[in-house]
């Protein structure tokens, strides 16, 4: 049931698969006798350093996944260097997030109905001394993810134990689970569910915002004073809107195939997006990353990073923050290695000499 | 045996899975921030008030897959808002599907080789009360369902039951089948098979006309004082001719699959129909239709409602009246969602800036 | 073993392959209310008639799918009112298959090394009286079949039995080539192996004339002085050079995906052959038809008909000369149907109108 | 695990599997009634005659796979009067290969960290009286291959016998590489591990020298007088350099998909390469060469010869030097066929006439 939660997407899963075979269609153009003793990797992100252009997404209630979950990561984040996003719908606290790391923190928002609930969380964040603000725009409701239909998820986790025995049978994180602190929604505890509910009809009844428009956003920006990044971006209209709206960053993303099955690829929405915004912000790539390659051909097509989400939850599941970390770690040296192995020794030297269509036409 | 008469297609079945695989060629561009907060998904067919753009197609002898059959489809249809088309091969009589709804009805006809047959289906019709003529025109012949030939379907349905335990074994309905009144072809009595014969060799033998031409369909709308769909067009040729006789409707439809194999998928030969018709006509699309968001696509591409046939053939055998209730919920709640998710709120609002190919170039 | 010398192709089987799917990129585009009441399949080759545009190929050695072999095809082609064409590795002699039909039949003859050998066989066929000779000159040595290599396939057949009960167990008719008379090329006898051959090894060291060229084309030419027909061209470079030499007619062919893996699809090639010959020569497919729809879309292309062989062969290993009757029988229907189906009831009212790609972009 | 270190490639391997299947994207055109009873595959390379365009791959540590190892492919070659290139990575003298063969003879030269290790390869192989040197490019690291971290690949081989039965179990040739002189670099002594060592590893950390550059290739021209052919190249601007570098011939290699995933199939980068070159150098193609019409392909397109890895492994693995002798004999054999069935009875009339896209467009 977790399992599903986290690997399944939205109807028939088309975009889900989208995501990954995207990077399929792209080959790699190695050039040879290029010095790669030394490959770079490290980048900036609206101006903060971080040692790899491999971000942590934003994932709802990794203590399902792990005891420790979002602090966990985000420990695991800091000492790999990089930038780690808290979720709305995290299942830890803001303060303690922030208190898990000296690296880069950003907060993803959900521009939810309860505009007041929304405020505290951007206060909170701020005052937490987060290093960015990210709002994420796909959710106006939750995607039809049929996985959750059939396995019955709810929040919080109702386990089929119809015996003691049983019980003993499932894996001991779902025993801490049970055991321990109940997993709920940490930060909007005025909010969360009393009671045993589907998530995403819990979500769709008492939280989201199918209203919300772009001035909403305008009061986000308004009471933020750091850097703001927009979420779920997929079309160079809104990315001319985003950058009018005054975001410094903007993600493309289908929400991880988990909403609108049909959408792209994010991959294959990325040049579009890239086209529109000539510059002037700092595009990002969220949805299918699997491999250091998928990294650095979305570096060579003009994106700044990219983010990760279910790579480092199965860390986590495996091995808690060290399983992240090694997440982290076997992707920067995937990067390293594809770097070394395209003749590009540095990150900054990536662009669209490096690519080519996976099959070229052989005859002229 | 029933199953494969209702999900199976001609020979290959090539066209029958084009129907649905066309679908996935099209990818939808969600706009954000857009205030979804109210969607709308009613509209109006030739001037009828319908509550979605999900119609039902004309399907034959509905009481094979449930007690009840076209009168608890129309029943279904009437409480849900939506368009109910009743066949020629009905197995409820016109007058009792009439009187199972209030909501929009229309009828099939098939321009059999009995005129007199067919003149006193569309004066009954008339009569009746119904608020539209679709005819029906890709049957000139019945086409090489492969797996009707192999279950050996005949009408009426024989069982093979060897001992009356086997005859216990059969699913209720079934024997609700065997026992009750025989399932036939009720509005076509006079014609219909006073023996066991084989579906496709009876209508060919008795009831085929293929020789029926753009004037017989002239006699029709002669006849026929209402508004007249003509369905079966896949090409601009006739189109063209379908205006000039006077249609005020077209369905894009293969027969969902069933009859040659090898045309094109319904939604592929859209575009075209709909080039040629220039507005001049409401287009409807039927064939593979087993999402909202495949409606959504279909409306992009300019098509004014979509058909669905097997859909709620399969709620009808789940769950009778309230089962059909339930597929055009879900549909319904489907488009609903797309909408919302697509950042327009109105299918009004859909056109091709909604629309892009599957797989777009990566690089141009 | 039987069944992998017919139904196998050379090496991997791409070509073998790439017969059937090559139909299934064109897509049929049907015209609805034409007068289909009467279909009509009759057409002439080179001035013969036959009741439909579905020729039998040449096969070797049909004496090993059933008793009777060749001559019970030519008997079935000759009810049925259809063309067959007697291999020169038939298993029956010329002149046992003309006495077997007065409808038309043609002769396949291959170049050999042994010019005597060939003239005497053109002698024999003129005397006997066959209405035409097809060259085939795409065995300058024989193709890889793997799958003979694997099976140990040899001529005359070996059995693997080592037991009489193993001999038991060989269906009737394997029983039926080992008790009678022995299958053998009966119209090459002088040239046939006096033991047992692997027939690829047998053909390539003793028949085989990889020298032959179009000036040995040219001494047929003189000898022979009825309709000739050229097999197994697949470029326009040599449909110009064939109808510089004098022939009549051209079969598009692969030899089935027997000789070349790598070839195109017949049907692919036919549109190359079919612009080269600009009408001045008729032009026949082989390769790949399983249905009447594929007869269709060929003769919209603009061949004059179609050549089948495995089906055949499976016809005629079910049911003897029957079963070839039944395959022909059922091809005829389907071509009926299609037609109808597409609402042009004559071949002759086929064209590239009927036709489109299979997958049409869906946004212009 | 043997099998998997031969047999796999880096990652995910999709360039693993496009190397192979680029062949399938081009289709042969086969002219007929040409002389063809004598086919002519000879050729020269870099001025050396050679009896195929098929060549012998470096490849490591041929002795895991059989005993004899590169000695045993030497003689198989210089039997069959084609080239074998020696690895650096092989288990076998630079000497002994030599005594081995009086066939042409390269040495595939790494350029490691250790320059004096490098010169004193080179002149080892100078002084042996090797034919040319090939400067293998595409390895500043070794790529990850998945199969071998899977399988635990080490050097020397560690088995896994927990009991004497176990090791008895072994195939014959594993207890010899256990029981006999220890498989390692026979020619890096100095540089060869003193222990067990996974081999990725033991090459990154001691032997790979990512800085190398042009420059550094400009010191072995300078020492080796002979032929220099690079290997790695797959784009235009590297086919520029080496040309300038003063190389008289390149492979067109991506290391047999052993590199970096995500590289184009070599054929799929043999055009882009040919046409930088201009007909300056010798072209020749490494990967996916499975067939000899695979090799009909490549040289049509361009192509001075093939390189073949894995298929004479499998050859040595199975029969030894005479495994390796059938390997090449089989691939002439299919040239030979092939060149009889396009009509071009010598390689030297392989043009791109002889090739078209495999699925050309049947409509125009």
């Amino acid at each position: 049931m977790i399992f599903d939660f986290i690997d399944g997407g939205a109807e028939d899963e088309v975009t889900l698969r989208a995501n990954a075979d995207a990077f399929r269609r792209l080959a790699l153009r190695p050039r040879r006798l290029v010095d790669v003793s030394r490959t770079h990797q490290a980048t900036t992100i609206l101006g903060a350093p971080v040692s790899t252009p491999v971000l942590l997404s934003p994932t709802g209630l990794a203590r399902l996944t792990a005891r420790g979950g979002e602090v966990a990561v985000a420990r695991a984040a800091g000492r790999k260097g990089t930038l780690f996003t808290l979720s709305t719908m995290a299942s830890s606290t803001i303060e303690d997030v922030r208190a898990a790391t000296d690296g880069p923190l950003w907060f993803q928002l959900y521009m939810w109905r309860d505009q007041e609930l929304v405020d505290r969380l951007v206060d909170r964040v701020q005052t937490a001394g987060y290093d960015g603000l990210m709002v994420a725009v796909d959710v106006p409701v939750v995607g039809k993810r049929e996985r959750d239909l059939r396995s019955g998820f709810t929040l919080p986790p109702r386990l089929r134990a119809r015996t003691a025995l049983d019980l003993l049978r499932h894996p001991r994180w779902m025993r801490e689970v049970l055991a321990g602190r109940p997993v709920t929604f940490e930060n909007i505890a005025d909010a969360a569910p009393g009671q045993v509910v589907a998530v995403a009809q819990y979500v769709n009844q008492e939280l989201s915002n199918p209203g919300a428009t772009w001035e909403d956003l305008g009061r986000v920006r308004s009471r933020w004073s750091g850097p703001l990044v927009l979420k779920g971006v997929m079309t160079a209209e809104d990315t001319e809107r985003a950058i009018d709206a005054g975001m410094q960053g903007i993600v493309v993303s289908n929400h991880g195939g988990r909403q609108l099955d049909g959408e792209l690829g994010a991959l294959e929405a990325l040049p579009e997006v890239l086209e529109a915004a000539r510059g002037r912000v700092e595009v990002y790539l969220e949805g299918g990353v699997r491999r250091g390659s998928d990294v650095v051909k979305a570096l060579a097509l003009g994106a700044r990073a990219c983010f990760v989400g279910r790579p480092y939850l199965y860390g986590l599941a495996n091995g808690g923050s060290a399983g992240v970390e090694a997440v982290i770690a076997t992707l920067m040296d995937e990067i390293d290695s594809t770097l070394a192995l395209v003749g590009r020794p540095s990150i900054d030297g990536l662009d669209r000499s490096v690519l080519c269509p996976a099959h070229p036409p052989l005859l002229a």
